[in-house]
């Protein structure tokens, strides 16, 4: 390897590190934003945000960095190496981000900034019109990136791409096809047994036990508290705003602990993949995660496949009862039977885990039809509420509790939806899989002990960074790409044991 | 003026609008960093704080912008207009700027960060060695920067020059050195009454009721919480994190609600000075606060002069009930008393208004006797201790009561603590002030309002920005420099009242 070549690897990786910088310093002002930030102080953060997003994408964009890589390029790395690997993944990103000037980038960040603070008002006042303007602008600066990336068949796709490299929105229609009717076989196969819908003692369950207890099953489950935290926001996110700095946040209601817990261990979810990169990694793609799709794997894994089991309740229900008193009139077996109950329901986040996947498919569809041309976003209202009552059987009541509910389109987020999906399929296959690798799994889950399962997926997931393709990844720990089969499985076994 | 000089003008308020950006950002960094970044987050931070800060810096002293500035001097300003006060501060400032290296500035602000975790633990552990290596690197940068700074006479006044400008160490000692015997005087003239040291009702005062009072204060003073908002942190302080973006900090003992109360309404003095800055001008000189003895003036004149007044809990005493039902074991009378209480003690941030400027006047001089080559680093705490005992006759038991108990030498901010004992006379000089010229201001604070006194300061204070010098300032506000005489004269009356 010649001293230039590995020159140019160096200050690639510099340069790459700086942009990480960057990067993360604008996660941490989000952060604020949707945590602490006083409220007049919106439209300066918008001009903050930008800024940054614009200096990062300045810096990854200049020409010097493309020569970077074409000189890398011509170099003889190992394949498997981890060189190869970042090299790869710079190029692909260099020749996404050239195709958007920074003023583009720009007017988004700034947008997204102000359009959350509109989203906010809307989803408040249940009035759709409030944020309609913002999210015209926000739709025409995405379908202006569209054409700028390029794409073949759909311009989703080129949208897609941002979110799970290599996915194509035929593929993922056809999949979701031959989902969705399995879902509703399996909604309507369920023979009413005449009882009530499960129900838990009723609240307050206050605000501080919660978090207590939420903190203690983040911590089991493998999340370290010296590098994160937990705090309090509209809508459940994770980000990192820096090398081991990766931060959970939830909502509360003290009529029901179950939803900020189960919040939590979603985004746990996501912060033990963040946790478990390589550190050493930070700041160049080998230290990053692959696609939103992996992500959601990972938190829909500790979610659903570990944390809704019934003896994930045998063996914390003495915990919880210390934390709510009231619980020791209920069981693990109510507690387990509440938190699966399946209903159909308005809020996505709130969904039970089998309509849950109805819920995405019902956003994916509608911004394939917004990106193919079929959609106009003043229709969206009455296209979601049609929808809804055709997929899910029900009448929305408000825009709040329909097509504002998410956050989403208001960072400007168009093609993220489908990963949700995409990670619960991935999720049960990749558990079903651990399952036959590790041995005693069962055993030590019964017992509250994650760290085999945990270590399986540090391994076989989070350690390899973007090493692969989602689809390889998935081949390499599974054996095969995502499919349903798995999934499926997973949801029928539920629903035999729930209605025993 | 030519079109020429009005694109430079224009220029060069865009790039420290730019700059601004960046600065703000980096407050952000490290009001997190202060108040809820995770330890293990600590190192990265370092170098997130670090890259900004550079990054600011070349922005800053590009040779462009000094060419810009020259170009602006060529033109003829109005000279009382808001550009001449910009253009001169932008020379100023760009002056100072471009003698230090980008790499010198960067190097202070990520052993600062390191430093800053340093200190915690030291403080924690009351372990002076475990600072040690980090303050003698902090104090080595900054003899550099004082070197490449230039001065005449002391070194001490080029970083004197930073916080208070126009400020000269000499005069400032003399200043202090007819300012402290004063103090002494007054301290050994109090007769003892025999009474028993003033004492209140015993805690738990709980930290959620604390808060509650707390914000109510700061509200009624004038704090917009629109546009600001008060956490929790090891050492109060005031930060502005972006326009309509000023937050305050304090800490909380559940045995004596008044520590945090008075943290709280001196941090809110700071803060209405920021949300006081007229927020078309955020981004220029005309915006900016002029010193930090002016800022600390704002403080101390709500601490002080306004709120440990007998008529300021004559008010509050009912809210206070509500909050701390102890309190009504206890009296308005009982209250001012405690808090007016004077006794000598270790902490700074702890200290009777009385006492207080004398652990200031010991900070100084031992700066000014390390920057001046008659003291190094290891020898602090000895230094400390002895002239401790020699001041107010104490005998320091460790050094987290002592020479560890502030922040700021861990922030690299030599040169800042004179500006807290300006700030005592600058407050009561510029209340005695305000009160001949607000007609009924007796009156209104006696009745809980203090909006006709925020108003005299806005218009005489916070809203001239940069135009004047601090000592201007003083004298267009209250018409002298900054003198002892109407802090004496506060001092006496107090404790004429205390003593009745």
């Amino acid at each position: 390897m010649t001293t230039k070549l590995l020159d140019s690897y160096k200050t690639l990786t510099q340069r790459n590190h700086d942009c990480t910088l960057i990067g993360s310093t604008n996660n941490l002002l989000e952060w604020d934003m949707q945590t602490y930030m006083p409220v007049a102080a919106a439209p300066f953060r918008a001009d903050q945000s930008a800024y940054l997003a614009g200096l990062g994408h300045r810096l990854w964009t200049a020409p010097e960095v493309g020569r970077w890589i074409a000189e890398c390029e011509d170099g003889c790395w190992d394949a498997a190496g981890v060189e190869a690997v970042n090299i790869r993944q710079w190029r692909k990103s260099y020749d996404r981000a050239t195709r958007l000037p920074a003023e583009l980038v720009e007017r988004l960040k700034r947008e997204t900034s102000l359009g959350h603070e509109a989203w906010v008002q809307a989803r408040q006042k249940a009035d759709f019109t409030l944020f309609k303007p913002s999210l015209k602008r926000i739709v025409e600066i995405n379908r202006e990136m569209a054409e700028r990336w390029g794409y073949e068949g759909s311009p989703y796709n080129a949208l897609l791409e941002g979110y799970e490299t290599g996915a194509e929105t035929g593929q993922i229609k056809t999949l979701f096809q031959k989902l969705a009717p399995q879902i509703t076989a399996l909604l309507e196969s369920r023979k009413p047994n005449g009882a009530k819908d499960p129900s838990l003692p009723p609240g307050p369950y206050p605000v501080e036990q919660q978090q207590r207890f939420n903190r203690r099953v983040a911590e089991a489950l493998g999340f370290n508290f010296d590098a994160g935290r937990i705090d309090t926001t509209a809508h459940p996110f994770c980000t990192t705003n820096g090398r081991h700095d990766v931060r959970l946040t939830t909502r509360y209601s003290e009529a029901d602990f179950t939803n900020s817990l189960y919040g939590i261990i979603h985004e746990t979810g996501h912060g033990l993949y963040e946790q478990g990169l390589r550190p050493e990694h930070y700041g160049t793609p080998m230290g990053e995660a692959i696609s939103l799709g992996i992500h959601e794997s990972q938190s829909r894994l500790w979610e659903n496949q570990v944390c809704r089991r019934l003896d994930f309740w045998e063996f914390w229900f003495d915990e919880a009862c210390r934390c709510f008193p009231q619980l020791k009139r209920s069981s693990p077996l109510m507690i387990a039977r509440y938190v699966n109950h399946v209903r159909r329901s308005f809020i996505r986040v709130e969904a039970d885990e089998v309509t849950y996947d109805l819920h995405v498919i019902l956003r994916f569809i509608l911004e394939v039809d917004l990106f193919e041309g079929r959609l106009e976003v003043e229709d969206i209202p009455t296209a979601w509420n049609e929808r809804f009552q055709a997929m899910l059987g029900l009448s929305v009541p408000d825009d709040a509790r329909g097509c504002l509910q998410d956050v989403h389109w208001s960072m400007g987020s168009f093609g993220y939806f489908a990963t949700y999906t995409l990670g619960s399929l991935n999720a049960a296959q990749l558990f079903a899989r651990a399952d036959r690798d590790v041995v005693g799994l069962q055993h030590s889950l019964k017992r509250g002990q994650y760290h085999p399962l945990l270590q399986w997926l540090r391994t076989h997931v989070h350690e390899q960074g973007q090493r692969y393709t989602p689809q390889e990844l998935m081949k390499s720990a599974t054996g095969k790409g995502t499919e349903d089969e798995a999934y499926i499985n997973h949801l029928k076994t539920k629903i035999s044991w729930m209605t025993d």
